[in-house]
C-alpha cells in the first residue's frame, strides 16, 4: 500500500442524523493532519457520475446541528456491476484519491469491502444507520436521535390518552430490527410492545390490554414495529378491534419523521469520534475496518467479520423489563 | 339572576393544549376576587356522577405547562336528554354551584346554552379545541400548538428528503376545517396542501408534482388534511402512485400527536386571558356568551350567535400564498 | 413614481427569527407576479459595499425554518451620512433597483424614511424585532418565538425547583420594553415580574417573596427584564441576598439564546404574509409604508406616523393577571 | 443477612433528569418480584423525619418523562452525625424497611455506605448527577439530558451569531468536572473549551481568537465551564475584552435550566436498567455497590473502591478533537 494523500468521504443508503457531525470530523482531521480531503455526492452514484469535490475546513462550516446528510446519499444499482465499478474507479484515481470513509449500513458495507478487494484501495466504514442493526457497535449512528425523537411523539400523545375508551397504535420504524421500538417502548412507558423478533399472538396482546382495562387504565399504547407481522400499526388495530370492541382506536405512523432532526449530542460525539477514528485508521494503514463503539471506547473490526452472519440479539435485561416495567 | 357566589370549570370535547392554563386562571381569579371555585372531572358525565371538587390555588400549580386536561373530558350522550340535565342541575344546586365555565368546542357551547337556558344558570363558554373552527374567536385555544407540532414534524421529515425520487404525504388533523393544514402548509414549505374546503383534482395536483420534478426539485412534501375527499394521505398516495410511477411515495399519519404537547406561549397566554375574562364575564353579570380574541383583545359573543350556521373560510391572502410561496 | 421592476429586500438592526420567512414570500411574491428580485447583504452596509445578489424562487429553498437572517445584518453608521446614502443610492440605481423592502426595527425604520425621501425610491418596511416595541403591529416578527424559547427554558428551570430555600433569578431580554417579560412571566407561571415600565421596589419583592415562603411555596421564579433599574438578575438577586438570607439564590442569563431558534409557527406565517403584503403594497404604488399585523390581518401604517413617539403601553389585562395569576 | 422483604427507595443530592425513571423502575420491578416497596421524600433528611410513604404500581405512573424527582430531595446536615442517623435507622426499622436504594451523587453514596455498615442494612447506591463524574459508570443518569439542553441553546445562540464583532461567551454546569463543557463544546462546534481540568491562559484563548478572526470567522462560541479559574463567563469576557478590544461580547449563564427538561430517551433508558438492576442485586444479596453502565452492560461496583479517590481523566480522542475540529 503506499502512502495516503487524499481521502474521499462519502454517505450512502437511508440517511441519518450524526451523517452531518461525521463529514465534518473526516474533513477536519483530515486537513489537519496534512492530507487533501473530497467529498463525494450521492453515495457510489456520485463515484460513478464524478460528482466530487475538494473540501475545506470552511465547507464543512455549520453543518453539524443539521439532519439528514449535506454529501446527500442515493440507491445505486450500477456499483453492482464491474462496470459500474470501474468507472468509479477511474473517477477516483483521475483525481487522486487513494482512501475511502464510507458511511452507511450493511448494503453501504458490502459495496466498500467489494470495492476495496478489487482496486487495492484503502476504505474504513462508518455504522450510520437509525436502525443500530449493525454488527461491531454499540450503537449506530443516528439511533439517539431516532429513539428521541419518537419518545417525544409519544409523550405527546400520551398528553391526551385521558378517557377510558381510548388506545392508541403507534408504528415506529424497524423492518427487520425492534431496536427502536424496545428502546423507545420503555423509554416512553409503552403497555406493549410488537417487536420483528417475537412473535406476539394478537390475543396475548388483547389479554394485557383486557387486564389493564380491569385496572382502570384510563388509556393504551401499543408500539408496532413496522416490520411486525400483523401488518403494521393499522394491521395491529384491526385485528384487536375485531375482538375487543370497547375500545376506540386511534393510528399513528410515525414514519419517516424518525429519520430527520437535528441530531442529539450523543450522535453529533458518536460522529464526530466516529470521523476521526476513521481518518486515524487509514493513516495507521488500516483497510477494510469499520469503526464502532464498544463501551465508551472507539475500536475497529474487520468488514468480513461485520458481515458474516451475526444472530442479533435485543438486551435480555430491555425485553424482561419491557413487561416487567409497562 | 341572584348573586354568585361559586363558579364551577370544566373541559368537555377534545382536549386542548392550554385548557389548563385557562382552568388555572378561572379558580385562581376567581378566588382572587372573592369567589368559590369548584372543577368538574369529564365535563358533563362529572356533572351528571357528581364527580366535582373544590379548588383552591395551590390545586392548579404547576399545570400550565401540561398537555391536555387536568379536569380529563369525556363524550357524555346522557347529558342531551332532559334526565341526564336534571342530574347533573341537582348536583350542582346541592353543592352551590351557582355559575359555570365551560371549555370545549361547539357540541360544549350546544350543551351549555341549553342548560343555562332551562335552568336558568349563567355560563360562559370558551373556545377550546385545535381546530380553529369556531365563530366569535381568531384563534381557538390550542390551534397555535397543534400548528406548531405539526411543522415541527415536516421540518424533520423535510431533512431526509433529499433523492430526487421521494414524495411525502402528511396527514393532519382537520375533519371538516382545513386550519391546521393550510397554516402548517404555509410554514413548512409545503409544495401543495389538499384541503377538505376546495376540491383539489388529483390530476392537478399530479400537474404541480410533474411541474416540481421537471424544475429538479430533488423531493416534495403534500399536506393532506384528514377530511380530504381522496381518503386522507394513504389515499392520495394511492391515487398518486397509480398515475404517476415515477415516485417513491411514503406516508406520515400524525395523528393524536397533534393534540399534546406542552403548550406554546401563545396558547398559555390565550388561555389565561380566556379564563380571567370569562370569570369577569360571568361577574358583571354576562350569561350564554363565549369570550374570544379579535386582534389583541379579548370580546365577547352570544352563544345563540356563535352557534349559528357561520360560512367558515380560510383567510383569502393565505389561500393565495399557499400557491405562490409553495 | 415611474414603474417599478425590480425590487431589493434586506434584513438590518438586530435579527429576528421568521426574517427568513419573510425574505423568501418578498422573492417568490414578487417573482410570481413578474418583478426581479435582489437580496442585500447586510442591510445598508451592503447597500454601501454593494453586497447585492440577484435572487430567484431556488435561493430561498429550505430557509423558512432556519433562525437569523441568511441576508445577515449589520450595524451601519455610514448610512447615517449624506455620502454613504448617495453611494448606496448610486449601487441600486447602477442594478436597476426601483422598490425596497426593508425589515428590522425602528432604527431601520427611520433609515428608510429618509432614504426614500431623499432619493424619491419606494420603501415599504417590515417590524422585525424579538422585542414586539413597534407601533403599528399587534406583534413583531420573531417576538413569538423568543417567548416560547424563553419559557422551554423556564419550564426546565422549574423542574429542578423543588427545595423549599431555593429562589431563581432569570433575566431575559427588553432594555427599555417588558413585552417578552411580561408575557413570559405570565406564560410560565412566575412569582414575580420585574418590568423597565414598571418601578418595583426591592422590598415589595421581598414581601412577596416573604408571603410565598409562609405559603409553604417551596421555590420562586422571578422574571427580570434586562432593562430594569436594579441591574438585572444579579443586581436584584444581591439586593435580595442582602436582606432576605433566608434563601439560596440562583441566576440565570438566557441572553442571546432568545434570539435564535427556528422560528415558531406564528412567526413563519406572520413573515409570509408580512413579506408577501410588502411586495402587494409596492405594486400597488404605496409607498413610506410598514405592514403591520391588526387582528388577524394585515394592515399599513405611513411611516412617519409609526416613528412619531407612541406612548408604549403593556396590556392591562395582562399587567393584572401578572398579580393575580401569580 | 436476613431476607428481605420491603425495600425504600429515595434521591439526594442534585436532582438530574432520568431520576424518575429509576424510581419507577425500583417500584414496579420490585413489586413484580413480591417485594414491598417505599418511598421516602426528600433523602436522608426524609428517613429522619419519617417522610416515607409506601408506592404502588400506580403511584409511578406517567412520571418517567417528567424531569426533577417526585421524592424531592434536600440537602441533609443532620445525617451526618449518629443522631441523625440513628434517628433514621428507628423510623425504617419501624416500617419494616429491610433494604435500600439510594439515587444520587458521591454525597449520597458516603452516606449511605457509612449507614449501611453501621445499621447492617443492605444498600445499592445509582448514580445520579449531571456532572458525569463518578468513578464506576460510564455515564451517570441525567448528564445526557443536560448535555443535549446546552448544545440546544448554543445552536439558538449560534443561530444568531453572524456579524464579524460578536464573541459569546456561556456558561455551562462543572464546577470540578469538564465533561458537559468538553462534550457540548465538541457537539456544538464552539470555538474554544475553558475546562476545569486544563489551565487555559487568557493569552492562549485571545490568540485563538484573533486566529479565527484573520480567517473571517464572523462569530465565535467560547464555552466556559462555572468552575474555571478566571471568573467564569462574566470573568473570561472581562479578561478578554481588556485586551482584544475589536470585539462586541455577550455572555449567557445557562445555570439551572440545565438541571431539568424532561428526559432523553438514554437516560429514562438507563435510569431504568439502573433501578431495576438495583432490586435484582439487593436481591442476590449485593451490599454496599454501587450500579454502573459499562459499555452497554450493567456491572456493580463496591461503594469502597467508587469512593476512593481516582484521578478523573476526560477522553483522550475527546480532548484532541476539541482542538482539532474547532
Amino acid at each position: 500500500m503506499s502512502k495516503i494523500k487524499k481521502i474521499a468521504v462519502f454517505t450512502s443508503g437511508g440517511d441519518a442524523p450524526g451523517m452531518n457531525a461525521c463529514i465534518r470530523a473526516v474533513v477536519r482531521t483530515g486537513i489537519y493532519l496534512g492530507y487533501e480531503v473530497a467529498g463525494i455526492k450521492q453515495g457510489y452514484q456520485g463515484m460513478i457520475d464524478d460528482n466530487i469535490e475538494n473540501m475545506s475546513r470552511h465547507s464543512v462550516s455549520n453543518i453539524m446541528q443539521l439532519g439528514g446528510t449535506v454529501l446527500k446519499t442515493a440507491r445505486c444499482l450500477a456499483f453492482k456491476n464491474p462496470d459500474g465499478m470501474q468507472k468509479a474507479y477511474e473517477n477516483l484515481k483521475k483525481r487522486g484519491i487513494d482512501a475511502l470513509v464510507a458511511i452507511g449500513g450493511d448494503g453501504t458495507f458490502t459495496g466498500a469491502e467489494r470495492f476495496s478487494s478489487t482496486y487495492d484501495i484503502p476504505v474504513i466504514c462508518v455504522p450510520g444507520t437509525i436502525d443500530n442493526d449493525l454488527y461491531g457497535s454499540d450503537f449506530t449512528l443516528g439511533f439517539d436521535t431516532a429513539t428521541n425523537t419518537v419518545i417525544e411523539a409519544i409523550d405527546k400523545i400520551r398528553d391526551t390518552a385521558e378517557s377510558h375508551d381510548r388506545l392508541f397504535f403507534i408504528e415506529v420504524m424497524g423492518r427487520d430490527a425492534g431496536c427502536i421500538a424496545l428502546r423507545a417502548g420503555i423509554a416512553s412507558g409503552a403497555e406493549a410492545i410488537m417487536l420483528p423478533e417475537k412473535d406476539t399472538a394478537i390475543s396475548e396482546l388483547i389479554d394485557l390490554l383486557e387486564h389493564g382495562a380491569a385496572n382502570k387504565k384510563s388509556s393504551s399504547i401499543v408500539i408496532v414495529a413496522e416490520g411486525d407481522k400483523n401488518g403494521g400499526a393499522f394491521g395491529v388495530a384491526k385485528l384487536v378491534k375485531e375482538k375487543f370492541d370497547f375500545y376506540d382506536t386511534k393510528v399513528t405512523i410515525l414514519g419517516h419523521l424518525q429519520r430527520g432532526g437535528s441530531p442529539s449530542s450523543f450522535d453529533r460525539i458518536l460522529g464526530s469520534r466516529m470521523g476521526y477514528a476513521a481518518v486515524k485508521a487509514l493513516i495507521n494503514g488500516d483497510n477494510r475496518k469499520m469503526v464502532g463503539l464498544r463501551g465508551n471506547e472507539i475500536v475497529l473490526t474487520d468488514l468480513k467479520e461485520a458481515l458474516t452472519d451475526h444472530e442479533f440479539k435485543l438486551e435480555d435485561d430491555l425485553m424482561e423489563m419491557s413487561i416487567i416495567l409497562a
